[in-house]
């Protein structure tokens, strides 16, 4: 062992989005990253595509979506569904539904369509920003857990795809984003199961045409005398296609069946009639078995972990994997980071499995239902009708139903992580009777519900679910009610904090003294961040008289629900509708760094609303946060 | 004169926000250009900063707002007004209002604040894709219309700022954006005339500060005992001060006073009391006379223009300089391609100075009302509530009033060019009584209203008015109404439309045999673009049934008016009503490039409809589109 080997933070091997996301945000968190891709260049041509609401909801909360619409992607804000006349008339549209309902009430309804390779340089330049970049192209050829450095118990072996050169590291973590192919799965002997024991041959294709069917810029399920084909529109006309060219429910299914481009355009051809289809160009065309799959574990040890399509595979149908790759690599992200900036206790890291685990398992059980649908039935006009629609007193079956749910899921707002340290429940080792006050209807583990507000400070009107950036921090909405009925309340909230062994106090920054006078949203600390939110017209707040000088410096921070939703039309105060607050009373909304909800807290005068966040913090933090002597919460 | 002496469609002098705009326009369209500024880099600190609504409209229609709004401006949605207490206790809030009215219907109700070095960025950035870019630091020493040469009747000779280097090109056109010190200007002998004898000595300070003060994200108006400022937020916790030092009022005015940062820190630090004010850093300070001018010729021979502050000077309180040069540099762009394009008569430039002269004489008397009611009245608390809130019954006086006029002047959605061969009026040389029809309430001249609507290709829901980039076409937008009811008029608009001596066919495009499929707005003409919108839900729009295939061509550009509207919520087909069209009948908005409306005509079956526009065109284009032997319009 060398004396000059080098300690990183993180060594994480592969460059897709689940890699390029979790070296964004510890980059930015101020991480020492060692990345590593064995492909010459980001990629060229092909893979995944599709972003959906939640995951654009996220980049934008990472300040990038402005960089992703720069590309000009396509938006699906609607899916036709194309079905066979009779008598060999070739195909007719039967129906079409909106991608994202209203009831999901997304801020971006629909799904964006961008090629991975320019998603991936939006990562790339981000990362360079912040002093971090991907080493090209090198992959692993070994590692082990030796613990010989405490501080970096990782050994990590890595080399050259093309020339002798190798590198021996050392490091705290090891990620693979290898993608289904894993040297680290693989070495570390973590078994695939797979789920549905269906397996597929699917062709794609990526090019520029030349037709006449009119849904070509829209997401389309086609289905056929002639087979089956998914259109995909796509940035710079381009559009996919994917085509179901065997199924191992055929008789004579071969898994490594292949088709020429030629046949797979003379397939889609006979398909579309009495369209016709020509191609100008192809630009990507690859044909490939997919069976459902998922990864034992996630982690054996917590230092090194694996994410994205190392762990799920499934059918693209859906265009689920870049976003469950997104959402593995920002729960990883934060936890680590909670662990190392000392935070929280080493445990958290066990949550980085059972969540995503749990996603993977809704994703495929999702994907095998959907396959299903999509090889076997189709819905009736009437249907569809219904489903776009919502209409009152129309006839619901459970196609509508089971749609209607895979909507929520597959836009990423039906995601739900289950009760833990982090997602309040009744089992908490917080006992307090203010969670969960009545009425409230929030589910911890779900994303916060949008509202929008206005900003006090400068009359913004803002997306309040967005005003705290991606920081790592947990995120304090004090929904804080009338001014008039709770100013006692947010009194006492403040004094509170400020009491010495408040998990507020506890985790002040050491550089206190010496945070700039313009810091938004960590003036405290970088544990959390504080948002206020009053249900009174803008005019009518002042934030020096309202808010004890603990709270108004987050003076950017302050806003007015004085904003009429259409999702609660009659609500005076929609912001604290939406979060199921009542106007008069308030209540705090504690959001992990992620975005999800931890707990819901009742706003009261007294120390108990500080006293409940205490001990919800209390359940997973580093440090104690409670007076030495009184007993500590288990 | 050396054989070598270059040539180039036009040479811009100053690279200012007219100089740029300018040349972006035209180097997108395909012209050559020659462009210097005696500066060695763009602006760096100083200068304009405000972006009014209908300015971000346009740079959006450009592609460029996302750009600008990467730099993460200040945005000023209200206008706080403070007043001195009595008894010496300082400052008070004594209203507020918003900054861009509902009633407005602005799609970007707010002023965007950006340093005007970063707004030329964004310019340059544009221009290097299109192959141009500024030469620095070159100035203009001479320029003649000599006529020497048919094609390129000027030369212009350019030198280097700081070596002995010189050039002399010929050029078809000459622009001077030189600012208020314009050597062309001077060369001319075009006199400034100076409309309001008043004028004032500024102080302006860009600095980062520590403060108080509530409203420093805000605009504001302060009035004290020790004198007024007005507070601009801006990019980067900036903030910029205006101080007026000096008044051609005041007894003892001194056009040439002076007044150090420290005089005016220690001024602004009085006028804010009872709250402080620190700097953390001066930006950039200045202190210039400001006086009403406006040059009494915008061009003498329709070879050499000027444009932006070299014609019109004003006070910088509200905002509206760089504003109008954008639109000065617009309205010249267009109209110089159209007479290069071969599209119009050369006499069409004249409309340059007659359109622009008039909105700059509309912008002194703002100006001149505005300092007046700046130095003078402050509307009191009831006032301005009536303004914000707009209550009926409320009391309504001159000076909310003149305010309101005034807001929608400043926002730019106010600016109306009169009656000429552009801006069809009863005056007009096209006669037929299809103009204008009954009950239409848009006013040719103006801006055409927003309008959400589906777009029937890929069921986005987009911006009618975005719709169709700044391509230098006129936007012909078919309102085609309900289908079944307006289905004949349809197809003989299209049939007529095919007509060989039509305005349509007189200016296919050269190159139509080689157009690309993919070509979106302009796949048979530069001259123009169309947009079909139906009023139906985007579900029963069939464009291959609904449309002639002329119209159908442009698929990317069918619409459903089938998007609800707050600003007529009564209307089935809220676009259709926005325009003033009855959707039973529908009509024909004709919009210039630079998206102020030229024309409205009924749409009606027969050739009625294509005739009125024939006749409309045929009063400025460069072909006759009437057949030869019937008599021209003239």
């Amino acid at each position: 062992m060398p004396e000059s080997q080098e300690n990183y933070d993180i060594v994480i091997i592969g460059a897709g989005p689940v890699g390029l996301l979790l070296a964004v945000c510890l980059a930015r968190w101020g991480y020492k990253i060692k990345h590593v891709d064995n492909r010459d260049v980001p990629t060229v041509t092909g893979r995944a595509d599709g972003i959906q609401p939640r995951s654009l909801h996220l980049l934008r909360n990472m300040g990038l979506k402005r960089q992703i619409m720069a590309y000009e992607p396509a938006k699906v804000y609607e899916v036709a569904f194309w079905d066979p006349q009779s008598g060999g008339k070739g195909i007719h549209r039967t129906g079409n539904w909106v991608a994202c309902p209203k009831y999901i009430d997304a801020r971006y309804p629909f799904t964006t369509l961008l090629h991975q390779g320019l998603i991936e340089r939006v990562f790339i330049d981000d990362l360079r920003k912040n002093g971090a970049d991907v080493q090209r192209p090198w992959t692993i050829t070994g590692f082990k857990n030796d613990g010989k450095d405490k501080t970096y118990p990782l050994e990590v072996d890595l080399k050259h795809m093309k020339k002798d050169e190798r590198e021996t590291v050392r490091a705290k973590y090891l990620f693979s984003g290898e993608g289904a192919r894993s040297f680290i799965r693989e070495q570390l002997g973590v078994k695939i199961h797979h789920k549905d024991p269906i397996s597929h041959v699917w062709g794609v294709m990526d090019g520029v045409v030349r037709t006449d069917f009119p849904d070509v810029k829209m997401k389309c399920t086609i289905h056929s005398d002639h087979g089956s084909i998914m259109i995909i529109p796509r940035e710079n006309d381009l559009v996919r296609l994917y085509i179901q060219i065997a199924s191992s429910t055929d008789k004579d299914f071969n898994p490594r069946k292949q088709a020429t481009p030629e046949e797979v355009q003379a397939l889609a051809k006979k398909i579309l009639q009495p369209y016709y289809i020509e191609w100008d160009r192809v630009e990507w065309y690859s044909v490939y078995p997919i069976g459902q799959g998922i990864a034992e574990n996630y982690t054996l040890d917590h230092r090194i972990f694996m994410g994205g399509d190392c762990c799920h595979t499934h059918s693209p149908k859906a265009g689920q994997g870049m976003n469950t790759a997104f959402h593995d690599a920002l729960n990883l992200a934060w936890k680590i980071h909670h662990v190392e900036a000392g935070f929280a206790n080493r445990s958290i890291l066990e949550t980085y499995e059972t969540e995503r685990k749990l996603i993977a398992e809704d994703l495929l059980n999702f994907d095998a239902k959907y396959a299903s649908l999509f090889s076997q039935r189709m819905p009736s006009v009437g249907e569809v009708g219904a489903a776009v629609e919502n209409k009152e007193g129309s006839e619901v079956n459970e196609f509508v139903e089971v749609f209607k749910s895979s909507q929520e899921f597959t836009s990423g707002y039906g995601i739900a992580y289950g009760p833990n340290q982090f997602n309040w429940s009744s089992d908490h080792s917080a006992k307090s009777h203010l969670f969960n006050p009545k009425g409230n209807t929030l589910r911890p583990g779900r994303v916060m519900p949008s509202a929008t507000v206005t900003r006090v400070a400068d009359a913004n009107e803002v997306h309040l679910e967005q005003e705290i950036p991606l920081n790592g921090s947990f995120r304090i909405f004090l929904f804080a009610g009338v001014p008039s009925m709770t100013q006692r309340a947010v009194m006492d909230f403040g004094a509170n904090l400020k009491k010495k062994w408040s998990f507020y106090s506890t985790f002040e920054r050491e550089d206190i003294a010496s945070v700039s006078y313009h810091e938004r949203h960590n003036p405290h600390s970088r544990f959390f961040s504080i948002c206020t939110t009053f249900a009174a017209p803008r005019s009518q707040i002042d934030i020096a008289a309202a808010l004890p000088p603990i709270l108004a410096r987050y003076g950017d921070h302050v806003y007015a629900d004085d904003v009429w939703d259409p999702m609660v039309p009659d609500a005076k105060a929609a912001a604290h509708a939406k979060m199921g607050l009542d106007p008069k009373k308030g209540g705090v909304v504690v959001v992990r760094p992620d975005g999800h909800m931890g707990c819901v807290v009742s706003l009261v005068e007294g120390s108990g609303t500080v006293d409940a966040l205490n001990d919800y913090f209390g359940a997973f933090v580093a440090k104690a946060i409670r007076k030495p002597g009184t007993q500590a919460l288990l």
